[in-house]
Order: C-alpha cells, then structure tokens, then sequence
C-alpha cells in the first residue's frame, strides 16, 4: 500500500513529538520532513534521546517549496501567529493543512482578535478552516483542504457537553467549567514557574478572569445550541506531566421532569458509534491516568438532587486527544484511511 | 513558666504526626501522652522514624485516668464514631479537649446521623461543643471544654465565603464549591488507590454525589446567613501530599451595583486582624505550595464581567489550617496561650 | 496470516498488564486467555479501566485444559514457588511457555533454593529452562519450550557488564552494582511504605546485605567470565512508577594499557546488531525516562582517570526490557515472529 | 537578651530561603538585612509568597558599609568566583562571614583552582578559613572570622567515612561513593532539564568523569586518615526537591579480623555526642524523607560478607545539614550560641 507522506512543522515540541511518537507507529503513514527552526541539522533523537532508533530523522528549516515534494499532509504544530502566516503558503503549494494553533479555529475573526490579540493576515481561510473534532464534523474534515486541531480545555468540554447542549437539557446561562491541566500544557519552556521545585507538589489556578479557550468553547457550544452561550470557565494546573479534566456544572431546563438515569443513556446513544469517547456508567468517574497516551476522552454524568445541579465529568489527554492525537484522528479522517490507525493502545497500566 | 500538659490520643496518624511535629517546637505546652492502640510500647520515633531525637516518647494505649494526672488538655485525632465515645469520658475525667473528627462539629444530630450514618451516643454534648474556627468562634473557644476542630475542606470553604454570606453579598442558592485536596486526606492507609503507582500522576474527582462535609459547609454558612443553605461541593484528588484549594463559584446579590475591588476591601478589613488569614491583592491567587506546613489560609477574589460570577479562590494545608495546625491555633486560645505560640515559620521555601 | 494465541496467566499484576498492552498492539498475536485468580469473572478493563474497548476480554481462573485448547503459549506472570507448580502442567498439556518468575532461571537447584528459601519441585526442568535474555541466548529460545524471563535487576546489570566481562577486561572479584528502580518493581500491593505519601519525595537503599537477584547476576556473568564470580549489589528506590538505572564499577584487568574509547568501540560492536541495546556516545548517559515503555536497555561507558575505576551506566524500564517487554521479546523468538513486533514505539516525549 | 543581628548576602536562591526560613525561628538572632542584586527592592515574600507576614523585609543590593552597621555577621549564599571577592570586604568591614561557596573551603589553592577553573583572588585567606563542619572543627569555628560552609555531597560523605577513616578500618584506595541528589541541588534556575516535564519521574547520573565535590571529600578525608586519598565518586539526581542519599563502598583493612557490629559501635562511639548525627541501629536504613527540613545527617553501616565490602549509607537534607541549616549550626558556633538553636523541629511527618 502506498503510505500518505507526512510532515511536521514544529516537531520538537511536546504537540510535535507526540505527533512523530503516533506517527511512527501509523501504518498507513511516513515521516518524510520534521521542521523544527531551533535544532536545524540535528536529528530529532539529539532533541529527545528517547527516539534514538525509532525516529532519528534530520530535522529542517522551513521550505514550504520542498515540503510540496516530499508531503501530502502538512501538520503544523506552531505558535498562533505564526501558522496564519504559514498555512496560507502550505495551501497555496496545495497541500492538506491540519493547523494546531488558534489561528483557523474561530468562525468569527474579531472573537480570535479579540482573544489572541492579534490582526488575522487571512480571515478569508476562517470560513474555509473546519473545526476539528471528528465526533462532530466529521464530513466536513473528509472533505476539507484546512482543518483547526481544537484546543484541549475546548475539547474535553465540548465533547462533555455536546448531548446536554444539542438536546436543550439544560440552561445555557449558568454553565461552569472548573479543569485542570497537567503542566505540558505550558508546552517546553524553561520558565520558573514550570520548574520541577517549584511546580511539584503545587495545585494553583490561573487566567481566572480570561482564558483564550473560553470563547472557543462558547463558539462552538453557541452552534450546538444554536443560541449565544456565555459561560464561565476556571483553569488549573496539577503537579503531573499530562492530563486534563473538566468539572462542569450545568442547571437543568426542567429540573422536575430530570433523570440523570435517561441524561446517562442520552450520552451512550449520542456517542454509541465513537470509539474515542468513552461514556462512563456504574459510577465510575474518570481519572487523568487512565486516557494517558491515548486518544479516548472519558465522561460521567451526576446529578446532586438536593441543588439540582448536573455535574458532568470529562477526561483526556491534553497532549493525547486534546492535541496530537486528535490530530492524528482527524488526518486519518482527511486521507480516508482507518480513524483508529496508529491510535491503538498507546495507553499504560502503571 | 508552667507549661501546659498535653495528651494526644490518635497520635499515629497524619493529623497526629502533624500535631506531634509542631507541638514539639511549642514553648507553651510540653507533650505528656501519646496514645496509639496500633502502637502501643513502641516509640513515637519507630513509627515515624523523622522524629529520633525530636520525639522519642513511648506510645501508650488508652487510659483515661492515667491521662488525667498527666494531662491538662487532650487532643483527640481519632475516628468518627470512635470520638463520641472517648471524648465524654476524658470530659467527665475534668480534661479540656479539642476533638478532631465529626462526632462534635453539628449542631443538629440529626444532619450528623445522616452524613455519618452513626448514632450519635451524646448528642446532648453537641450544644456544648464549640466549633473550633478561632476566626468565627474566639471567645467561645476560649470558655471552651470541648472545641471540635473543622474537616479540611469545611475551614477552606467557610473561610472563604465568610465575608460575602456574612455581608448577604451573594445569592444563598447557587453557590458551588469545586476543591481539590492533597492524597494525606485520606489518612494513612494502605489502599491501593492511595499506592504511588495508581496516586502519582493522576488527577480525579470522588464522592460527587454525597460527601459528609458538605452538611457542615452549608451549617456553618447558614449560621452566618441567618438562612439556610444548600451548596453544591465536589471533592477531587491531586497528586501530592498534601495540600488543599477550592475555587468557589457565587452570584453577587446586586450584578448591576458590584466591584469586585470592594469585595476585595471588604475581605481585607474583615480579616484584618487575623494573621493566619491572607487576603491576596494584585492579581495573586492561592496556590497550595505557599501554604504547606503552616496554618495559613490563603485567599483571592476574582469576577467574571461577562457572566456575572464571583470567584473565591482559598488554599490551605490540609494537615495545617485544615486539621492539626488549627487545632493547636484554637488550643492556644483554651489555654490563654498567644494564638500563634507554636505556629511559626514550618513553611518551606523550596 | 494465522495469529499465534496467548494466554497469560497472572494477567492483572504490573507485569501482567504491561504484557496486556504491549500484545493488544502486536500484529502476529492474538491474546486469547488472561487468568487472574483475585478477578475471576470482571473484565480486564474492570480492573484497569485504561483498557476500556481495548481489552475488556473476561478474566479466568486457571484452567490448563482449557489453555491447552486455545493458546499455542503461556506466558506465566505469577509469584516464584507459584510457577514452579503450574509450569509443569503447561509443558505437559502441549503448550510453550515463557515464565516470569525466579522459578526457572537457575542452573543450580541449589543457588535457587538458598535464594528463595523454597524447595523446587521440578529441579529437573532446570536445565531445559532456557535463561531468556534474546542478545545471550537467542538460539536456545528459538528451539525453547520453556523459556525464563530473567529478573530486571538482572537484565540491567548482565547486558551492561557483558562484553567487558566476555573479552576478559576487567577484574572480575571488584565488581560493584549500585542500582535504583521505580516503585512498581515493587508490585502491585497496598502496603504502607508504597503508599503515595510515604513514597513519593522518598529516596532509599533497601536489602543491602542480600537480594535475590546477586546470585543472578552472579550465575550469568560467570557463565560468560567462565569462572565464578561474586559481585556486590545494592538496590534502591527512587520515587517513580517505573524504570531502572544501574551504575556498575569494575577495574581494569590492566589499568597501564586501557582506553575508553576503545571499550566503547567493543560495547558497539558487541551489540551492533541488537536493536534493543542501545550504546551512547558523545558523553550522553542514560536516564530512566529516555525507556520507559519501551524494551531498549540504553548503556554508557566511563573512566575515572584518576582511581582507574570504570563505570558503566545502563537504563531500562524494569516493567519493559525488565519484564514484560523482554518476554515478547523472546515469545517473538520462540514463535519465529519478527523480534520487534508489539515493541516497536510506546516510548512517549513527555 | 539582645539579639546577634545577622545579614544575608544571595538571600533569594535556594540556599537563601532556607537560611531566610530557619533563621525567622531562631530566638537568638535577628534577620535585618537580605540582599538579592536580581529583586532589589522587592519584598522577600514578593519573591516566595509563603513568607508573606512571616518575612516581609524589603531586598536590598549589595552595600558593604551598610551591612556593617546593620550585621554582626554576614551569611554569604553567591556563587562560587563571587563570594572570592566580597568576603575579603566583609571581613574588613569587621564582620563575621559564614560563606557558602566553594571559595573558601580549600587548604590548597592549586586544588581549588583546578576544581573550578578560576583565579582565587585571596588565597591568603584560605588558611584562615575553617571547614564548618562542626562536628569535626567545632572548635575552630568558635574562634573563627571566617567559615566556610561545606558542600552537600562532602558533608553527607565525609560524616558517613569519617569513623571508618580516623580509625583506619578501611583500606584508602578503593573507596567509591554513589549518592543522589534532590533537584534544587541544582539550584534555583528556569533550565529545560529541570523543568517538571523533563525532570519528574526521571534518574539519572551527571558529571560521572569530575564533579568538584570529589576534591573537596578528598581533601578532608586525606586530613583524617593522615595520608593522600583519591577516591570515586558518581552523582545522581532523582525526581525529588530535597534530599540526598550516599550509598558508600570500603574494603575493611583486615578482613579476616572484622565485625559490622564493632563498627556500628565505634560509630556509635564517635558520634555520641553530636545532636544532628544519628547513627541507625536494628537494619534501620537511612532515607532521604527522614531527614528533609532537618540538620540531620543519618548513617547506616553494613556489611556484604561474601565479597567483603562495607557499605555506609548517609542520608541528609541537601538544603538542611548539606547546606544553610548547617550554616546556622556553624554560625551558632561562632555566636557562642545554643547549637541546636532555631534548628529544632522544622522535619515533617507526611
């Protein structure tokens, strides 16, 4: 079988190297060209040592000329700001873009302006750019030329919501998402903050008044629900590597006429052909550990009857399927290949 | 000077150890009796051998009557079902006592009987008990006989909204408290939940449905509303030891008549004199490093325009403010003893 | 192609489920039996719920009639004194197996027996038994019926010493091991010192007069010396869930005439055809981290000048080339399977 | 009682803030001037908000004449090549120095010149200078202007051979010394290989050819056995804050005529009236958690018959007895102090 060349823009991040670690063990795939400015000429195992004899390739400056040759699929893993510059020239050489930035992920360029700060060079893309969550476009990412990989925060609270939102189930004024990220979500830096002494054993929120991701959460809730949604949203971080969950509160539209036993049934049914989302039941609850490596988002459902408050429980990787593997979902599903190729049991059991 | 006599009974476990460190370095009282049943004819320092030359006291099983010719005051850190036992006993013996547990902290036995699932064998000693928050409760305490020392996630939350509820700032009915604690919550136990390699690198919620300290949140809340209160509170694990934040969720009473500078004064002024309260300004938010070992409660306001809701952010050790370290605060206060006498500078910087 | 079909008996242990996810991705195996004596009846998924729709096969007691019908090997994850009785049913009944447990990994009965303290009941499989370490005896495995998994400690301290110890370079009555592990080595057990508080944060030696594993290392490095060798080693353990670092010194056989370089030279050419030992140059050192899930053992070398003491660094995942990934490994050799298969890429970035 | 006023020059680096924490406890002295050129005119909790109404002294620069009408000692935390050129000033100024750097803790200048690479710029104090460890120069340190505080892995190793050597029980030509360090041994830097994704649930050895710290264990060790020792030595990290472990290797002198429980005695013996020096009976086995926050330096001997090798553990904090809590032991001296003053009770039992 001929395999779909592959490139990565910013491979030596934490996206891009879990990127090269799914992808090289992706059947239907090859890593032709790994860019990555800072380390030009050095193999991406002199970067991380871990993939001496599994991913030893050069890594290279950007040429956008060279990669038309060598790729089919461009995946940029860059800095907003950067990729609206860039993924137009991938476009313009006629290659497939899976950008993960926030560059391509609005619909609205003044709500990404006014979230990033910056003046869009190409708002003409937004319209074109599909959002990429396969669960829910997942037509339009099989036919897109430029797909946005979502946010992790976005992610793990859209898919946790999506059911209750779609269904009108519950208020739309009153939503609450209280998450938590493991530290790679600050990406590789070498800030102090982010230190090992001082980020051990360290529980701390931030953005408390604005974070970026609340209006792409608001975004696409907004469509879901097909009436504006303001919500409120509170970011974390915990002394871990990886990992993210989502509290989420949520009023119920009748809370006379509820049962969490049908909300539960309403979520298997919605997600019953998703293999990456897991409804969980018996009163389990997701855990960070258990979607670590993988590409599964985990979600539970309760219900306090005393305030009549949902409580909704997701769960996934920020790296996993709120980045990279997601990623990879949705390139799987853009080259028509198996959506689950090269996303099997990347778990662990300890 | 005479130094005051103190026993602890429960002395083993992390409360105990907890209390055994800083009252070692207390001037005020001198550690007279260390009862442990687990343990008893070893030394403190076998169990915890941290402790060789700092404490070497041998461990003893319980006996009442030998504790009252040893002790002036008894701290009880003992399970739930077993202080309502013991602490009558040490009471008619003519010893002052600070119980930690949740035999004495209601009110009402009947909230207590249905969080705890137990009979309560004294419940006329609950009128008598005085909730151990010196910062709510200093002068009862001082009179006290009985003082029962707070749950860890009741003293983090009450602390918090003390000043909005007191003030009738925020609705009473849409209050939800999402919090986080260090794995020591749990005890020292041997649970493979609780074993580094299913602890570590692991975020979760649990008991969302139904935990025993929210009926002592909404107690204590309603007290200082003069209304009752039902909340919404969901527990969660992180990985470290110990530690505890709660990022609190409130709607102002008056939206259009609302600045969250003046809840900021407000905070300050009415915490003003109470050293182990910090009110946080300029942007600073709670984290739980900043706590670890001390009896510090640190606390943050914050408000989201667009939603209209207020967050409360407050940290505390779980082991510190939130158990061991607040009850020696409130045996001071028994004892006539300077509030912070054995309470300073257990902090660390790295 | 007709998929071979494993069974692992001792499926839910740490090594058990580190088997279980490295063969759920292997493409020449098909697992068709896990036995867990504790879990008869759940599914593997109820007892790691990471493996929800990965692996939710149902978990069995042993039954090695019914083995017999559908596995062609059985791979045995059980406690020493445990194999040693359900070995011996499996050969009889037909099967091939690759045991992981100190049962079968001696040529002396006696060694054996001093080491575990136990009698063995089947001393006389002891010299089919072949010591499974693919890079010293990977044509005995091929022709194997039953095959050892050498212990971690082992595989960490016979691979790094072995070309030095092979070509006679070193004083074979100075050896020392010092070496360090994860906390899984530990197993998967709730005992108080692996518990997350008493761990985590926690550095410390454990078994220094005697541990099993001396004897052998003892027994494997003699073979290759082929004269007998007595070595000291000493275990510890860092607060990590997995991987293994082992940091050996050995003196010269002839201090006037040594170069480094030139051993490294020889440890490359040692291994320049075996795809799991990886041999650093250029002054990189191996690092637990750069393994963990993977079966790579990385090995540098280093001179100390001035004591003309050698050094040799190696690292592995004590769950992986330690355990569960070198038994594929061999079960690769032992089925005339691609020896990479099921190993390739489960290392991750971050 | 009036107060030794005493300042600190580097008070924001880790070494800094566990002087600054400690010394906050200390009732014979009084914290009046800290200087951190990087956070002139912060406030010591701007730069660790833990401190906040415990330190709150505004940071001030460098200003010899000032620290001499505001100290009576200088404590100096700066990096090795700078404390060479303000010492000399301070002393000048008729201060008292207790200077943590390598600068002042060699006899030999050449040494000290090969070790870091550096001019020493006042060698004629090196003379004057005392080792500070008390247990072996207290004396010294009593009459003495300058101290030199020593390293962590020299105090951790020197105090765990110094019976052994002194009494000339071990041979002095094959001594190895395998220790591990915590993360802020590292010191207080935003570097990407000790940020937590790179550095959690990672070991690793590091400079494993010349690490300074040989030089420095070699030239006291030379001191006690009354001849020149070379020796090898291999550092570590683990994924910890604090603590260090050193797992130490000897041959016994004569063999044939040795006793492991003579030994434990004599180290018994030695150290029998040293507070901060527990000698660990009844296979009690140091551990880095036993001793963090504390002046403790635990040891532990034993012995493998077999290949006749004693093993000394040693374990202590790397930021307590391995750095600023034994230069408040050394300044405690030279104040004519209670030894033990401000260096009771900082341990943790969780």
């Amino acid at each position: 079988m001929n395999k779909y060349r592959i490139g990565i823009i910013g491979a030596t991040g934490y996206v891009g190297v879990e990127l090269v670690r799914a992808l090289s063990g992706h059947d239907g795939v090859l890593l032709t060209t790994l860019v990555s400015q800072s380390y030009v000429g050095k193999k991406f195992s002199d970067v991380y040592p871990q993939f001496r004899s599994i991913c030893d390739i050069e890594l290279s400056g950007l040429d956008v000329s060279l990669m038309k040759s060598t790729c089919d699929l461009v995946i940029t893993a860059l800095p907003h700001g950067v990729s609206s510059k860039v993924v137009p020239e991938l476009l313009d050489a006629g290659l497939k873009v899976l950008d993960h930035s926030g560059d391509f992920r609005y619909r609205d360029v003044t709500v990404y302006e006014e979230a990033y700060g910056l003046n869009h060079p190409h708002p003409e893309l937004l319209s074109e750019a599909v959002y990429g969550i396969p669960e829910l476009y997942r037509e339009q990412i099989a036919n897109a030329r430029l797909v946005s990989d979502p946010g992790c925060y976005p992610t793990c609270s859209i898919l946790a919501l999506a059911p209750l939102i779609k269904h009108q189930l519950v208020s739309t004024d009153n939503i609450i998402i209280d998450a938590v990220s493991g530290i790679s979500g600050a990406g590789r830096k070498a800030d102090l903050p982010y230190s090992f002494c001082e980020a051990d054993a360290n529980y701390k929120p931030y953005a408390v008044e604005k974070h970026r991701h609340t209006s792409e959460i608001e975004q696409e809730l907004s469509v879901l629900a097909q009436t504006d949604i303001a919500l409120t949203f509170t970011p974390h971080l915990a002394p871990m590597k990886r990992g993210m969950l989502a509290t989420i509160y949520a009023d119920p539209m009748d809370p006379n006429n509820f049962s969490i036993d049908d909300v539960r049934k309403l979520y298997e049914e919605y997600y019953s052909n998703e293999y990456f989302v897991r409804v969980l039941s018996d009163n389990a609850l997701p855990e960070t550990s258990l979607v670590i490596g993988t590409n599964f988002i985990d979600i539970a459902v309760a219900y306090d009857k005393r305030t009549k408050k949902i409580k909704v429980f997701s769960a996934l990787d920020n790296l996993g399927k709120g980045a990279a593997l997601q990623a990879i979902q949705a390139v799987n599903v853009m080259l028509g290949l198996d959506e689950q190729a090269g996303l099997s049991v990347l778990c662990s059991g300890v």
